[in-house]
């Protein structure tokens, strides 16, 4: 048995024995894992996402999901639902995958007269959705604080920040989230040119671009590309990009043919259990908890109803 | 030309027009950019770092450098020697990609009696080496604080944590660093089984397992690895082990063929420049540079000599 298979066995042994514990005695339950919140939550802990708010990004690799973050950029919501309804995507490429960085997909010909692909019924160019005003959102803040921004914290969902002294507030780019690619010029993204975060979070991007959403499931059909060996991640030889074989609303999909699933809601009593069990990690192989959590390293599972 | 291209033909004409700017008026020159901070650097802000600290971690993808740290785990440093010396990891395997987390390798049989490889002259277990002594230990700190620890910044050019009230410091799990797998018992790692942190840094995971190193270079061929569909990211086939080819300390090699390199030294006025530049991003494509950094996102640049 390798050692790490001795170590969920222990693992499993030391909770038996700690739950056995703990009914023999009259303490209080100890702290639970992130297994434990996620097991002992309840249905209305969870969210199904609004199908016209969901993306399917399908490659021969295997299909990432995508949740638009509509309260935060409605206008870039609103132009890559026309997009991928255009099924603008389709038949372009994952052209950038920079190690520690982003992979970034849409049309490498872009701005090239001639051999650009129109962009259909979407505008050219958006205002800048780079923050928002806070006031009105609901926000559940995360008390360990943050060296970025005065507070951060989760909103509908999306890691997010907030600044009580500008009343502003944003999304994070935290591993996962998705972004749109701009030129210059701040007013230059339409959300036709995209990329995600596949390594250390790199928030010092927030507040310079605009966050249209998360990858909820299927990132690693992403951040296990090979890596572009141009500057910045570029592949250098276009036989190198990644076909994208659709990009597609859920809501435009059957019914029948979406994938179900589900988030965890991020302004629950379990969630704040969730961010706890992240912060002192209570698995019998830690020896030290830390008692400290970052924004970034709190996950927001996602499940399939019925599991 | 892409947008991608626009951007950086932008970027190049906004700085040679700030340069150009710049030399007209008597104003200070702008703060440098990471670019800028490099080509300024003199040689004696680089260090080559010993043969005997580096290993070359060969696989059919290409190699991985790891430097290790011995200011930190000295005693995991001389056993992973006495592994690499003896072959130990040659023909074993990369066992686990987990995404968003690390890839792990070694003896995927490690434990199974008739299967497991030995050890050889290494031992099979060592004491921890989660933190050690701050007392004598240079250390450059970064302003901008930490959420995981009391002090975070730079010693040896590791990124490193220090807690001035227990007088302990401890390496980071920064992108790329290395650590040692263990078991459930503090004292139960060799050096035999490492991983790579592939994802946002798992800063939970300081003080609770010893990190030997850093990958220098090449760590590409690790993080774009497919993801293990099992628990944890385990490979749940033998055939999809990634077969190490070789594993040996670059003081092993014979002079001509190792890999010249130098890594950034963290102790003098350039790397506090290049902090500064990552504090307040000054490339012309950034509208809001954000004013702060947190530890793991300020890189440590490794160059090849003579470039």
């Amino acid at each position: 048995m390798t050692s790490i298979l001795r170590t969920r066995l222990a693992c499993a042994l030391a909770l038996a024995g700690a739950l056995a514990a703990s009914a023999r005695a009259a303490d209080p339950p100890a702290p639970p894992t992130t297994a434990e919140v996620l097991a002992a939550s309840a249905a209305s802990d969870w969210r199904t996402p609004e199908p016209e708010n969901l993306l399917y990004l399908d490659t021969a690799d295997g299909r990432a999901v995508i949740e638009l973050a509509p309260a935060f950029a409605p206008r870039h919501a609103e132009n890559i639902r026309a997009l991928a309804r255009g099924r603008f995507w389709d038949g372009l490429h994952i052209y950038r995958v920079q190690d520690n960085y982003v992979v970034q997909w849409g049309d490498a010909d872009a701005g090239e007269p001639g051999k650009a692909r129109a962009l259909g019924a979407a505008r050219t160019a958006l205002p800048a959705e780079f923050d928002r005003a806070s006031d009105g959102l609901a926000f559940t803040r995360l008390a360990d604080g943050d060296i970025y921004a005065p507070e951060v914290g989760w909103s509908g969902g999306f890691p997010a920040a907030r600044d009580p002294a500008t009343g502003r507030a944003w999304l994070a780019h935290c591993y996962g989230m998705v972004g749109a690619g701009r030129d210059m010029a701040a007013d230059s993204s339409n959300g036709a040119e995209l990329y995600t975060v596949i390594g250390h979070a790199p928030r010092h991007l927030d507040r310079n671009i605009t966050v249209v959403g998360r990858v909820l499931r299927g990132i690693e059909h992403l951040s296990a590309l090979p890596r572009g060996t141009g500057d910045l991640g570029f592949y250098t030889d276009p036989s190198q990009r990644v076909p994208i074989r659709s990009l597609r609303l859920a809501a435009d999909v059957p019914p029948a043919e979406r994938e179900p699933l589900e988030v965890l809601r991020t302004d629950t009593p379990t969630f704040e259990r969730l961010v706890e069990a992240r912060r002192n990690r209570r698995e019998s192989w830690f020896i030290d908890p830390v008692g400290h959590v970052e924004l970034c390293n709190v996950p927001i599972p996602v499940r399939t109803p019925g599991d």
